[in-house]
């Protein structure tokens, strides 16, 4: 794969600096062009050592206008990323939309290394290029411009490239312990490079293998690589075309949906509910602390029609869940820094850290939910938020974290009763909005979705609770026995003191 | 001080459920109207241990419409934090306008521990009670409802209410060791409050001793002070009255202001730049690198003309700093989160970890500069910046932040010819917009503006640097001294190999 970035290609200083002037005017009027459209550009940078990237990173630095470029590196992983699953950071640093993000070091740098230098399992490396296909394809479905290059060096030049830095005096700041022994191990280094750019290198995320010692030419390819990506970008306009085939929708008949196999009589009486809801409250004081101090974090999802009793429940979880250890978000419409991100980007920043409790009231749902039935979202685009779904929600298990998610389900006449009871209630009335009632109208579309939303992600590790909330007593304890169950067997059996 | 909140103090049971309905509704309805309005609400809890704040929080909880609320305790720092101004994580955890934040423990917890456990000194104590004084003020200038409870109990009855509470199943989770030891010295503990209400009870943030034994009366109390604090807030309307008495402006005259006594003719030949500029460069990678392995941040402020060429000298200076290290803040428009946040937000978010530079192209002196001049914010307001901006600048500088501050000054006449060659430049004509000329015409005001920014923010310990910046070479290199004399005088001599 790397044969062709070890020809020897240079460029000499004149023609360098003939093409410059051109590249920067071009770059700079296409920065400004982003700027008015609404996706941002994203630029990994791989392969060779830092600080040959140090050099590029400074050469885009000089030529891009600063005012709408980050560059980042991600490096030792501070306590609040480890405590989060691990591309926690990543989504941190996602540029805004109108912006350029180059990347330093990216979502691959950490796994090839560890392949390099110690032997991580193929299954391993593997299953971390998946998640980085699956986060790739998301962000260009998103409308991101992807664009990794792979900067390389044969082993002979790299090693005079290291041997000359040894005799620069700023040699020992720009080169790292790790990348001396990533220069030692190169054919390692190169393998896994290889393995990598097999498993990820997709249309719409290509690779850019570009040869990397002589500066001059590696400079200007960069440059005119990202000017005509971003360029044909923007010729494609506002809309991305759907990359993916829309699959058939599931033959759901609105009257025959998995919420109507509910049994909407289940209830409980006043002094069951009392007791069942102090007992488990105490269970849940004592399995949310527990999870502290084991650093377990717990997601807990309500999602439900309008007037089903997602507040209620909410305060009932939260008594008994110490103040310190909880928060819910409340999802509504998103603020402009949500909107000039990918929409999964909102619930990552708010997951909670190891030992805390988030509680979304409302959910990255919505896109198959609201966001479906209102037309907010093409298709194509809420079909393949399953997918996209799935995968967060693996990340979020595999991380350790405890994920409840439950649909309170009323059937249309109780909707009715308290949409009127609601508007009669002054400290209630303002729930009730126009869009409830428009909702309400759209119910047997809805009552699709949620079926197929059922069918699409509910999962043996992270299953979906119907529950029957005509009755709120009941609703409010089912909720807090899920809630209670997951993390007990989350965290297993309690060791005897 | 807290005799008064020893008095045995209750309410019965059924005055305690008729009272609450109609609170509740109010409660409800008031934070319906705040979403509208464009302040926040922080309400602080001290005084008592975790268990009673925990029982008020959740008695909170459901009363509040948690679509509005936050609830936000403040335990061990994260590395992210500690590795930050000590009050980075309550600028970060500030509610933002329509909300109520409830702070389970707050800028004074720390501190009240501290001096009741370790003997904190004195002046150590004051000096901190001043910073949050100055804090307080700044919140409740840009608006925000303050409201501060001490919830009392005498020593008894904290004792016994840790007897009972070590009979419960839950005690060992509702209450920390370090409740226990506080509980022990609960004289040490109250004098510290006592001094502390001392030293910060101001009529825009004042401090309500509750006393805390019964939790109907200490529940019903907190709500109804809350009601009526937010009843009468609101009932002031948008505008909050200044509170501060407008100082006599200094008399300056544009035409004899300290930008006009420096020598714009300084300058470099191409030479003497390239040698300058490499030279600096090198020192600026080896002491950015020490600064890092030091953890010592660095921050620097650019402010100047339009056209006095910032960008190009933040550019020369990224030229010696490595990517990984740095990062540009440029000062735009603020993003909706941002404005619903008091002023200072947007800049406190940026600043960098220990080891780390953000560089602000614009910076919060906006406050004092365009805001001023063009009238966005009333002259109590940005007359009170200076002293805000002080102190913030104090508090980087009391965390080991190195601080650099240079203003870019160019002559009207070069301010014109750059304008009009930016014009004919095509990768160039998007910098200059309309603002930019409606700015040039406004220039006697922003001269004043900048010389009495200088008279009260350029301190010994955080100089203004004004940079004569007709020649370009001459400001860049002058620029990346500063830089440098700042972080090398911060580092101190570097120890021999």
């Amino acid at each position: 794969m790397f044969e062709t970035a070890e020809i020897g290609r240079r460029i000499d200083r004149d023609t360098y600096h003939r093409a410059l002037p051109r590249l920067r005017r071009d770059l700079i009027d296409l920065q400004e062009q982003l700027q008015r459209a609404h996706f941002p550009v994203i630029v990994l940078l791989e392969g060779v050592d830092n600080a040959v990237k140090g050099e590029l990173i400074n050469t885009l630095g000089n030529w891009l206008d600063s005012r709408a470029v980050d560059f980042t590196a991600f490096g030792a992983k501070t306590d609040e990323e480890r405590s989060r699953p691990r591309f926690w950071r990543y989504w941190r640093g996602l540029p805004a939309a109108g912006r350029i993000g180059v990347f330093h070091s990216s979502w691959y740098s950490g796994t090839l290394i560890q392949r390099a230098l110690h032997d991580l399992p193929a299954d391993a490396f593997e299953h971390h290029m998946h998640r980085i296909n699956a986060l790739e394809a998301l962000l260009s479905r998103e409308g991101a411009l992807l664009l990794k290059f792979w900067l390389h060096m044969s082993a002979e030049r790299q090693r005079a490239y290291f041997e000359a830095l040894a005799r620069d005096p700023r040699g020992r700041w720009l080169t790292s312990e790790l990348d001396r022994r990533l220069n030692e191990q190169h054919e390692q280094a190169c393998a896994a490079g290889e393995w990598a750019i097999h498993l990820t290198d997709h249309a719409s995320a290509p690779w850019i293998v570009v040869e990397a010692q002589d500066s001059a030419y590696r400079n200007l390819t960069v440059g005119h690589i990202l000017r005509d990506g971003l360029q044909q970008r923007l010729d494609v306009g506002p809309e991305v075309p759907p990359q993916t085939p829309v699959p058939a929708a599931d033959p759901v008949s609105p009257t025959d949906t998995v919420l109507q196999h509910l049994d909407l009589r289940q209830h409980l009486d006043k002094p069951e509910y009392r007791r069942h809801k102090r007992a488990l409250g105490r269970s849940l004081t004592a399995a949310t602390w527990r999870a502290h101090h084991h650093g377990v974090s717990l997601v807990v999802v309500l999602e439900g029609w309008d007037a089903a009793g997602k507040g209620g429940a909410i305060r009932r979880l939260l008594q008994g869940i110490d103040a310190r250890l909880a928060r819910v978000i409340q999802v509504g419409p998103p603020s402009d820094e949500e909107r000039a991100h990918p929409y999964l980007w909102r619930f990552w920043r708010h997951l909670p850290r190891d030992g805390h409790v988030t509680i979304y009231d409302r959910s990255w749902y919505g896109r198959v939910l609201v966001e479906r039935v209102r037309g907010l979202t093409p298709e194509a685009r809420w079909r393949e938020a399953y997918a996209e779904i799935n995968d967060f929600e693996d990340q979020l298990i595999a991380h350790g974290t405890a994920l409840v998610k439950c649909f309170l389900h009323i059937d249309a006449d109780e909707q009715l009763r308290r949409f009127r009871a609601r508007q009669r209630t002054p400290h209630k009335r303002h729930k009730l909005t126009d869009e409830d009632w428009e909702d309400r109208a759209l119910r047997p579309d809805y009552e699709k979705a949620v079926h197929e939303m059922v069918t699409h992600t509910s999962t043996g590790q992270s299953p979906w609770h119907l529950i029957a909330a005509n009755d709120k007593r009941h609703a409010r304890v089912e909720v807090m026995r899920h809630v209670l169950d997951t993390l007990q067997q989350r965290l297993g059996p309690e060791a005897r003191p």
